[in-house]
């Protein structure tokens, strides 16, 4: 499905299984695949989803809801998953106030057990709170045990923290997680692939679970037993190319034996600190350096449309993409591209009622790190990565990290 | 002057230096080294030192102490040792009832911090316990925590191990370690450099620590702060090209900081059991195999004068070597080579007032173990690793190692 999206488009690709006809060259190129897929299976139980679809509902459900849904391209899309190739999500439902592609900007995903012993809860909600006090965004699952403690310490830290789930944004799972939902869709964004509705299953957690990967520069397994699926987590940063660590603990302890087989095998860099983790995932020379409290961009460097956007923004308060448009006076597409640029650059946020404007005070992150981000793994993922925080304009990028080090 | 030994000999070398007068090619040799030493300085300390010295005290001391003196040459000589190149001892004071070099044949080094915590303490006596019970000797330095722990697992599992110290074998430091100590001389072996009556140095600590990591195929350290001694004998363990493996665990111990960095710096493989650590330092397909109970060297195939002395031996009691090569009808120089050989494959043992025949029972270890061992990393040492378990005739060991696997 991803190659077929990727090489005609969702639109043609769904006309495709709802006439039942592949194209004869993809078709073609399948079949010289190294495990070609059964293709008639396949475009069986596509037409069948395809009819059980309900997208006007979806949306209808999730503006209902509050979320939003994404697609690459979007001004939001966090462009290090176009790395996962065919396996790309097609689209992301977001449910909360940060933006997702700079809040992933700089982010590491903190895994681990469910049943984390407190040790492990300890470590994590440690974990949580030192990388968000360095401006590092958590994702993680949202579950039980380290998940849920590596959330709360960055929400203690008054830092966005991204929750990716295995159900709906709208559904609350594990139940007993509402507050922490709650808490996470202020602060941060609940993140999922499946549409509103949607309740997790075995196999959602482990799709999901590359999404975890892929959002993050690296990944640190907290606690794992020896079948843990943050071992799962822990092999799709691996696949992707990202660090992974993993801390140690008691060799007593069960809830362990899944980081040290990671440790022994090699496959994970032993971490007992946050600062130990930022120094894997950080860029040399950057990180290093004391954080800077003005955005990356310089106003002056902002093409005019771009101005004329973030002069349309409120200080207080939210405002949608269309009504800045208007006081813009320019199109609606070139808010939207203008305005993930500059949360990007670190002058404006969402709310929780539309974007506004970014306190100066408050930590940001660079423009220019999404470049710093690795390049992505296909050649189909690498078309989509040329993808500009300004496209609506000259390359400003390049010449704007100039002015990072005076 | 572990140089000047190579070359010379201890006996010209001695009278070198009572004449203070170096052989002058030996000090054009030492002036084209990278970092010549201070001939004149050396030559001054090792003649004021020589002059204080009384060998033939040390030896009376020895003797009545119980304890034995082995140079390089000597059947009981651990040849591992000679890949310390110039750094190798001149000379091991022995005080105990194992074979040293049998024993160190499949040994493992277990140290760490002296103030263990209880985890740490815990995990050593596993250690110790678990690597004995597979036919591994614990080698480890006699002090507080973590090596004692190991070597209380060891004789708790009836097996040898063999404690390096860094005073005379008859000094008892620490003086509480006096009922250990007493348990490895009946069991296993108490082994140093220096002679009998000599007090430990902080020097003397850091020297002995070589002999640690020499002895063995590998060293585990299982608990050890970022200062710890535990580390200088994982750097000598490095630098000999020797297995190293840390212990993990819990970061909030400062106990275990020093195993982390190890980790962290991919210097040590992360083992959290003793079949782990068999894993790293086992010769593939060796140690796999269930262990076999006959002696690894068919005893038709030992030379006439090994099976003479052989059958020399008490079957209970013990036999010194000069009343055994009596009752053989050969030299004693003979007999002394074949002691060692006859050893080293699992027939005989060192009791208490002399050899006697193992028991067929317990376990063995193989003579063409001895091949195992990395190859010395020095031309002088290559010498001396040439030094068959039966030097008195034709190589016997190779055929019998077919034996093995019928």
């Amino acid at each position: 499905m991803g190659r077929l999206v990727a090489q005609y488009g969702a639109a043609e690709a769904a006309a495709a299984i709802r006439a039942r006809a592949l194209p004869p060259e993809f078709a073609a190129r399948e079949a010289r695949h190294e495990r070609p897929p059964d293709l008639t299976g396949r475009l069986n139980a596509w037409y069948a989803r395809l009819a059980a679809a309900r997208p006007a509902g979806d949306l209808e459900a999730g503006e209902k809801a509050g979320a939003r849904l994404i697609i690459p391209g979007s001004p939001e899309w966090p462009t290090q998953l176009d790395q996962l190739g065919a396996s790309r999500p097609l689209g992301l439902w977001l449910h909360g106030t940060a933006d997702l592609r700079f809040a992933c900007l700089k982010s590491v995903a903190v895994v681990g057990a469910r049943a984390a012993t407190s040790y492990g809860s300890h470590i994590a909600a440690q974990f949580g709170v030192g990388l968000s006090e360095s401006g590092w965004t958590v994702v993680s699952g949202g579950a039980y045990g380290v998940d849920g403690a590596a959330h709360k310490g960055a929400l203690a830290a008054d830092a966005p923290t991204v929750a990716v789930l295995a159900c709906g944004v709208d559904v609350c799972y594990p139940s007993s997680h509402d507050t922490l939902f709650a808490a996470v869709r202020q602060q941060g964004v609940v993140i999922s692939e499946c549409p509103p509705g949607v309740h997790p299953t075995r196999a959602r957690f482990l799709v999901r679970n590359r999404l975890i990967a892929a959002l993050s520069r690296g990944t640190v397994v907290v606690e794992a037993a020896l079948r843990s699926g943050a071992l799962n987590t822990a092999a799709h940063a691996l696949s992707l190319n990202r660090h992974l660590a993993a801390v140690p603990g008691p060799i007593t302890s069960s809830q362990s034996a899944g980081c040290h087989r990671l440790l022994r095998e090699r496959k994970a860099v032993c971490v007992t600190t946050p600062e130990e983790m930022i120094d894997l995932v950080g860029v040399i020379g950057d990180d290093l350096a004391p954080q800077s409290r003005v955005p990356a961009v310089s106003r002056d460097r902002l093409n005019e449309s771009t101005k004329r956007v973030l002069d349309a923004i409120p200080a207080r308060g939210g405002a949608g993409p269309a009504s800045i448009a208007v006081a813009a006076g320019v199109s609606l597409d070139t808010t939207l591209s203008a305005l993930g640029g500059l949360a990007a650059a670190g002058y404006i946020e969402r709310a929780a009622n539309g974007w506004r404007l970014r306190k100066p005070a408050t930590s940001y992150r660079k423009a220019s790190e999404a470049a710093a981000l690795q390049p992505p793994l296909t050649a189909e993922a690498a078309d989509q990565t040329d993808d500009p925080p300004f496209p609506d304009d000259s390359p400003i990028t390049q010449p704007a990290a100039e002015g990072l080090h005076p």
